[in-house]
């Protein structure tokens, strides 16, 4: 592993002054090869293995003619964003006289921990070479055969295509194992960033082992608090939205919290619609003693376990609370920092809302559901990022460049 | 511990919408506290327990009065900085309609863990009051009663002054034990950033075994490239500086590279010069068979375990290369990218250089020892990042920051 992924880090240090024009017919070369039978015929191989699978799983795994076309599209889409690299984001003449330019240049080498979906392999070669970064990818064993075809297709077209130089830059882990991941997340020498993309299991295994900087990406557990002064017909149809219009997705919420002063106006209102939607209800014992005089059954006491829990799915956990105050804090103890909202009519405490719960991306008035990258603008998305340091929230191309200081003088020395 | 990190991160909440006038008066209270004999006794208890360190650690332990005005003036300095808490760095409309607005706000909890230096308690207080952080020092155990002290002095008078809500965010981890360093690099929960402070084996640790997202800071291998077209006045000017200015800091020069086509002009010179400014040099084979033919003599070889090594010391490393190539890839595959230079009159080969050398700050014709928080006009810093995530190079207070996406809409919702 090391001679590759010193191969790798060596191509990177190339990728740097490659001209956008060459980047941009990269990406169109790809999108052309990704039509691939070699492709479909590996991902059968893949879907053959995985009869063990729930039909989830084999559904995220399957590809067809359609789903290669959308690969393609997602690729060409990558190459239509606008481009910052090589961009002086800064010049200064320090005090000592030497001229000073803050150049914006690529992370170097990204490595990309992921799971079943083989279409992340083409979004995230093409995301990084938008970006000049070289890519060490590691998928998950299920689409083991068809994650190597993908990159045997489009590394071939590249090469045929005389940009071995970008072919260079992509590099395939594959050892599957535990071991191998492992010892994957401990090479800080030739990789400067780690993206886990997946499931609880796999990010938390990342951040605990990885000794390469890591971003955290994914993890959705989104809250909205409905204000005592709340338009409660745009609160039902936001709530509505946030969690039903798509449930498997970690920008969907997962916890509703209600002022005290309207929970006997609006709880059973909204309680009604979500079970009429087949959505599962959690609840803590203020919910569940309104709605137990509201007539509503069958519902659940949420516990503490669940606080933090993600669903991704039909499911829901409301809390009564206090006021603003009680909410802000639970969101603060209990969210993954993703996403949250507030509904309100009152500016000066939506602000307070804004300013003081910490996540990546905060609402007013707005379902949670606007998280990810094509929304914000940003184009395909490397993953939504729930940590501080570096990007937060949708994370597109820029997230995927840093700075680097070139100074230049004519024999300046420090006295 | 867990208890005590909860009500820092609580406070954190609260430090994010405080005033920049109350932030700035903070910074002038703990300036005037620390003129403390409370200070200096405790101070002479960890000096009286460190009678079996060497001199230069004791002499790193000391305290007196001229070192405490140090310190306060160190304070005044950051208070004087620039703010760019709570800025709107970018404002949006999405194409959903919802109105996007990107604001600069602190990291949250900012973990330092750090060794000898007792100043270093004071400076972290200082930068995190100023950029709305709150803060967990976690000091050597040598400092311990020093640290102690100062952080009392500190919390007590801004406690009078009734600034509370800044003193609450001021933690100090009192188990010095290896045991409780390992756990506090394990509090993701209630940490958002941690910066090791000190030397190779404290950073090593803190990367190994940290889940906290961790800058990496300090460790400076710095090369200087002579290229044969160099002006080699200039160049002899520049290495001296590098190298003898004060070799114990991390932006001084640890290993010289010199083009093959000059180096039987140069090489016999510049050893001259450093032998007589007591400078131990270790060579490779080519640059040893050069000097032996000078009449040079009690020099030594220098072993593949010194490649990457920092002196720290008047000591430094030489190598003949073949070329521009071999040096750009020798500094690549070595250095601790921190900062390096080339010194060259070709200013295409400058520019490949600055391209190519994977270093927070790259050089033309000037000494490495200008990278720091003070000469980038950044004022006092809390390190220099030698990784590419979130910050690279000399870090000021605006490093302390991170950003949030606040959204205010009308009741949309995706769909």
């Amino acid at each position: 592993m090391d001679e590759m992924l010193r191969e790798i880090k060596q191509a990177s240090n190339k990728l740097i002054g490659l001209r956008q024009e060459m980047r941009k017919q990269a990406l169109e070369i790809i999108a052309n090869a990704l039509d691939s039978k070699e492709i479909l015929e590996a991902n059968s191989l893949d879907l053959d293995r995985s009869k063990n699978l729930s039909s989830t799983m084999q559904d995220r795994l399957r590809l067809d003619s359609k789903r290669l076309r959308q690969m393609s599209k997602g690729v060409l889409n990558v190459r239509d964003l606008p481009d910052r690299l090589g961009r002086v984001l800064e010049t200064r003449r320090l005090k000592s006289g030497l001229e000073l330019e803050k150049r914006c240049v690529p992370l170097g080498v990204v490595g990309i921990i992921y799971e079943a979906r083989p279409n992340v392999t083409s979004d995230a070669i093409a995301l990084c070479i938008k970006s000049g970064n070289a890519c060490v990818l590691k998928g998950g064993k299920e689409a083991f055969n068809s994650n190597k075809a993908i990159i045997s297709v489009i590394k071939k077209a590249l090469c045929e295509h005389g940009l071995d130089i970008i072919a260079k830059g992509i590099g395939f882990i594959e050892d599957c194992s535990r071991e191998g991941t492992l010892a994957l997340m401990k090479k800080r020498e030739f990789i400067d960033v780690l993206i886990p993309r997946g499931g609880e299991g796999l990010i938390k295994s990342v951040i605990e082992n990885a000794s390469i900087p890591v971003i955290e990406t994914g993890s959705g557990n989104c809250h909205i608090f409905v204000d005592k002064n709340a338009d409660l017909t745009l609160a039902k149809k936001v709530i509505i939205n946030a969690k039903t219009s798509r449930p498997s997705v970690c920008n969907s919420t997962e916890k509703l919290l209600i002022h005290q002063d309207i929970a006997d106006r609006f709880l059973v209102d909204i309680v009604k619609d979500l079970l009429e939607l087949k959505v599962e209800l959690v609840v803590d014992f203020r919910a569940f003693s309104i709605l137990e005089h509201g007539g509503i059954k069958n519902i659940e006491l949420i516990t503490s376990s669940d606080y933090k829990k993600e669903y991704l799915d039909y499911k829901l956990g409301i809390f009564i609370v206090d006021g603003i105050q009680t909410a802000i804090e639970h969101i603060n103890a209990y969210s993954s920092h993703h996403s949250e909202a507030i509904i309100t009519k009152d500016m000066v405490r939506a602000e307070r809302f804004l300013n003081e719960v910490d996540s990546a991306v905060v609402y007013v008035n707005a379902s949670t559901r606007f998280s990810d990258g094509e929304e914000f603008g940003l184009g395909a998305e490397m993953g939504i990022s729930t940590q501080k340091l570096h990007a937060r929230g949708p994370m597109g191309v820029d997230a995927l460049s840093t700075y680097k200081y070139c100074i230049k003088g004519n024999g300046e020395i420090r006295l």
